[in-house]
């Protein structure tokens, strides 16, 4: 698959929003970098997992730091290009191929447009099919690969190399403390594996179900009179191990919001539209984790949460939820190897401090 | 000279305890590893900064980290070995000689013990004739030279690499971080310095004066009545630019203790033994900042504050200080490179928030 036009830019990111469960970072930034390489005739192209050569060197490309400074602080659009160079001096081999570490949020479309700029392809997979806020939180690390050397770098030219260290928890802590230190946004190569490690490890074909998600809106948007549908249609297929359901529809009566350790805490109440007495409340920690009605989870992380303005159907972060808003709700499942009792343990309500055990959304 | 017999370690120690003005780290890990590798027939060679050859390519080895983990966190012997050798791979070229960082505390032993493991010179210099709590509190960095890179690792082969920074003073911040996240106490390769930078830049004969002063206060104890007057005599002589007060003699009345934002913040009260009424107060910052006597100040950062055990002339540390303790207090003139006003922006008063100008010892 080949990316060259505007409109798939657009339709990426509205997807990567959507699959960024209310973090992940708004991709706007991603987007105008993509679009600028894409008008100087660049274009990136798409491959499939399993069409990598086992011994090809494949590199994830990563923002790391707060959703909040990310639209101010821009990057030199030679921060990443450096990275890949840095990064190919620690190997000893040249890289031939990105991948996406998280498909929800900014880094699904700065790894392509790093991809556009140097020419390299992307992989059509990712480490969690969605966002997460911890660095060590895919399933890349889960099955054993180290996310060091990660080379880091912001757009003055600081520059650090974690080199070596004894978990990938370790490596996370340490770049959310240099992060801190180099203006609370920095990007990084990270996560060097080998081809034939990708095809076990990754979430496959995450890229192509992002765009099919940002495209199917669009279309459903301009062809139906009630969009939902067509959304649906896309997320319950379950032939394809796809399960999702709409979790509520209502408006935004209170917000409660704490910037705390590096993590934006916010719990949102709604009520319906139909004056009937339900309460529906969201639980978030960047992204959202957990969704109750009337007090009984209806959806758990890693199952992903979305918030679409009622009436456009357009996907929403976490940072732009306001009272009064009208909101759709949806609860999509996470893909299978998500589920899995390894993964759960690290991206499982578990590993957010949580009591409850996971249960499926199609057994809720 | 060469640095080869137990005697001379101890002299050095006790020395650096005295020039670390109540901080610096505890120098005792420094001298046990410099001890194991005397006792295998190695030895240090202490050569002049002015003999260096301009091309000699010099580096810093230094611990970083909260003086009160040091002893319970002990390195391998080979983390500061590998350092050097990360270093070389950094600068692409071997690494000639090395040079303490600072002279006070452990960081003057440190560099010996790795000198006399791998058979480098030491060079007799360091970055500031005392010790502080800042990596670009150094002539080093007041004169140009770039910490960076700094290579950074723990005993357990954690290991980041600070390539390039726009400002010391960020590595500082990185450093610090990094080392809270690998155990609180870290070693370093920094300061990668050409012979002819050395030359016009360190603090000379400081080791020399480190060995003086541990060997006269060993001496002035087995041979005098009052053991002071020996220490005195070696501190003070104006000819050699050499100035020293005994500041105070009396006991500790009070001690206020704080560890906040990764400083040992105190101050200490102490009154006279023969009945006077005079209040004596010591400002601690990690190190000994300033000495008020009726709230007059009598020694300012960067002349040196140290206090000495009333009967047994012993250097203590600022962590070692204890209600009741019986101490003499000697003020001693930083050398006078260290009183230059570029210097003082950085390491006098200013540099440690006070509004205070810097008054030097003898003139107070």
């Amino acid at each position: 698959m080949i990316i060259n036009t505007i409109e798939q830019i657009k339709d990426l990111t509205r997807g990567a929003v959507f699959l960024g469960t209310g973090g992940g970072g708004d991709p706007y930034v991603g987007q105008l970098l993509l679009q600028q390489e894409i008008r100087k005739g660049k274009y990136v192209k798409v491959i499939k997992a399993k069409d990598l050569a086992d011994d090809a060197q494949v590199v994830s490309i990563a923002g790391i730091g707060a959703p909040s400074v990310l639209v101010e602080h821009l990057q030199s659009k030679d921060t990443c290009r450096q990275l890949l160079t840095k990064m190919e001096k620690q190997l000893g081999r040249k890289v031939n191929a990105i991948i996406p570490a998280e498909i929800g949020g900014l880094n699904s479309i700065i790894p392509m447009a790093v991809a556009a700029q140097v020419g390299l392809p992307v992989v059509d997979a990712d480490g969690m099919g969605r966002a997460f806020p911890h660095l060590e939180m895919v399933t890349f690390s889960v099955y054993g690969s180290t996310a060091a050397p990660v080379c880091i770098a912001n757009e003055l030219g600081d520059s650090v190399i974690i080199e070596k260290t004894t978990s990938n928890r370790k490596v996370e802590d340490l770049a959310r403390g240099i992060c801190a230190n180099l203006g609370a946004m920095v990007y990084s190569a990270l996560y060097p594996m080998l081809g034939a490690e990708v095809k076990v490890k990754a979430v496959h074909d995450t890229l192509s179900y992002c765009l099919e998600i940002g495209r199917g809106i669009r279309l459903a948007r301009e062809q139906l009179s009630n969009p939902i549908d067509g959304i649906m249609n896309i997320l319950e297929q379950p032939k394809l191990d796809r399960h999702a359901r709409i979790l509520f529809e209502g408006k935004v009566v209170d917000i409660n919001r704490e910037t705390r350790d590096g993590w934006h805490w916010a719990s949102v109440l709604m009520i319906p539209l139909n004056g009937k007495d339900d309460r529906f409340e969201l639980e978030i920690q960047n992204e959202y984790l957990k969704a109750k009605l009337n007090g009984k989870t209806t959806c758990l992380v890693p199952d992903l949460i979305t918030t679409l303005d009622l009436d456009t159907c357009e996907p929403l972060t976490a940072e732009a939820l306001k009272y009064g808003q009208r909101l759709r709700i949806i609860g999509t499942a996470a893909t299978p190897i998500m589920r899995r009792p390894e993964c759960l343990a690290v991206f499982g309500p578990i590993g957010f401090g949580m009591s409850e055990e996971f249960i499926p959304l199609e057994d809720l």
